[in-house]
């Protein structure tokens, strides 16, 4: 039920015991700074998505830097974030069943939230919920703009549900969520750009038939690390929903730019720490970080500033390591940082963030919404 | 850091909240008695795998039927077993680093406790901390018996390496940790045959070649659920380490039988309970358990009981359902029980199990030994 932290603050980066999750708090830092001065200035606002991040901690070092607040996926994950500080929460998601927008209606006495819905049978419950704990809820619609998950069709169908939000006593229609996932992880910027231009058209006629009805959309919400630049020149979406550009990751470095390099923008700054355990034979070593530590839906991590090294298999504990051929091995005892190949869902693995810098730990923070719990 | 529980003692299923890990009290204590009448007077003891189920509760309803003690993976498992009053425990792994093996000379003081060695760096540390801490540690060698993981080679490189422990001051030599990961998987009997048969080959020959130096091997130990009754009948093995048999998923599911059918010995006991949270258009719904909830590094879950249901793909929060061509569709609210692909990462998603037993819940069983720290 509780993870011993794995580091104390002081101590090298090296005596840190593996398996732990590092942030390089330079890197970290830097990306916070970039995405901010991205979108100084431009009337569009970024509101982080904790579904990476999980921690109040991290929040609120983007809301210094100007976020209007967080998006979460999950009641849990609000829970976290209202009970540490954060005053402005969008759930970018469905919420589903008694108890849970019980929840809800228990955080709109501490902090603004607002949460989704894309059927009339939401739009009912979430009604019923407020009704009956006196407060009143902000809803936004959630539109399919090409993702083929949740999302009720943009256009027409938006339009009645929205109306039928805006007519519910107890309900505020607060506008769009409007995320096209599909599109972030496109490698080309031709690819992202058409994905996400779809998205933003269907945005912009559903904004517009809403106006029609005389319903304006507070929050128009969408976008990811991979796309946000598009979504912040459109002139449709107000807030900016990115959560793994503070982190970045395996998957991500895979986007090119305009000049077919990787996208720079941002730098790694999550790292799994992990030891070299065994070294049984020529040419394999075997680390302590397997997928129950790094996730690996969206392929292996990565072995960091280590070319001659690569993470080829994971089982549940293990990782095996694969050496170059005539590299030198990695030794029983040797730390290596891997870069995820996947942060959100290797965030979820961790109780602690560990952050370092110069070498050093300096801080640490809990995920205190780590968990499957919705 | 801490996960409200998913239920109430008493509640309906259909009541308790989503996602939850559920158990089948039925079917889970099926597969208990079923290992147990398997293994009963044949000299081959069970030492189930806690890398599956991490709790204590669970290790005691094994061990109240006869299994000798548990296996686990990580230190950080053996603290959780230890300390819920488990007192035989097996680190069926390499442990590396000081902080770590000071932590299992700290049990050594209130259980039996072994752990692996597959190098003379390993010896030479355990040796160091045994002495550091006034305690013996019981070691065994690790032997690399067709996984091509850890594990040093069978014969004469690992009679050296028991040699080795034997002459430590400190240590005790105390087996072969043989295990053929591999083998469990493959999907026909012939194969697993073949893979097991191997194993057993290099094993028995290791034992002899270590017999021939006076060292006696106390614990020879390996096998899954895939393949235990080869290694139990082999004469060689005298403990099994399965773990999944108690639960089952749906990798396990597809193993078949000398007749070509899937191996029907155990049962499904472990269900990630899922809400339908959006039915956006035909032929499609969504459920609240996405691949934060419900591993899939060995395929997707399966829908129970429910034919016409497919879960198709995962995203971080986001299970997506196709619904057969033709057939009525879940609606928003039904609840939907998953059979997770690969079981032991699944747990590792949860805090509490959920025991439930004729539709209501009728225990709550922390998941002590969740998470990334080892």
């Amino acid at each position: 039920m509780l993870q011993i932290p794995p580091a104390r603050i002081g101590q090298r980066e090296d005596e840190v015991d593996t398996p732990a999750l590092l942030i390089d708090l330079d890197a970290f830092e830097f990306n916070l700074d970039t995405m901010a001065a991205y979108l100084a200035g431009t009337g569009v606002k970024l509101r982080a998505h904790a579904k990476t991040h999980k921690s109040p901690v991290v929040a609120h070092r983007q809301i210094v830097r100007g976020a209007v607040g967080q998006c979460v996926q999950k009641v849990a994950e609000a829970e976290a974030l209202a009970w540490g500080g954060v005053q402005n929460i969008l759930i970018s998601n469905e919420v589903v069943g008694t108890d849970k927008l019980a929840r809800v209606t228990a955080l709109a006495r501490i902090c603004t939230i607002a949460l989704c819905a894309d059927s009339p049978v939401h739009v009912q419950a979430i009604e019923a919920a407020a009704a009956e704990a006196g407060v009143k809820l902000t809803v936004l619609v959630e539109i399919d703009v090409g993702m083929n998950r949740a999302g009720i069709a943009a256009g027409s169908e938006a339009v009645a549900l929205a109306q039928m939000i805006a007519a519910s006593p107890h309900l505020t229609f607060g506008g769009l969520q409007s995320y096209q996932g599909r599109a972030q992880h496109l490698r080309t910027v031709a690819e992202r750009r058409a994905a996400s231009g779809a998205a933003v058209d269907a945005t912009r006629l559903t904004i517009d038939m809403l106006r029609q009805q005389g319903l304006e959309c507070a929050i128009v919400g969408g976008a990811g690390t991979g796309t946000f630049p598009i979504e912040a020149s459109s002139g449709v979406y107000n807030e900016i929903q990115a959560g793994s550009y503070c982190f970045m990751d395996v998957d991500y470095g895979k986007n090119l730019d305009d000049f077919g390099k990787p996208v720079s923008m941002f730098r790694n700054s999550l790292f799994v720490l992990a030891s070299v355990i065994s070294q049984p034979r020529t040419g394999i070593a075997v680390v302590d970080a397997g997928h129950k530590a790094v996730a690996i839906d969206s392929g292996m991590p990565g072995v960091w500033q280590r070319p001659e090294l690569t993470y080829a298999g994971a089982s549940d504990e293990h990782g095996r390591i694969v050496i170059a051929h005539g590299a030198a091995p990695p030794v029983i005892g040797d730390k290596l940082r891997l870069v995820p190949g996947h942060c959100d869902p290797t965030v979820d693995r961790f109780d602690w963030y560990v952050g370092v810098r110069n070498g050093r730990v300096e801080c640490l923070w809990p995920i205190a919404a780590r968990g499957g719990f919705s």
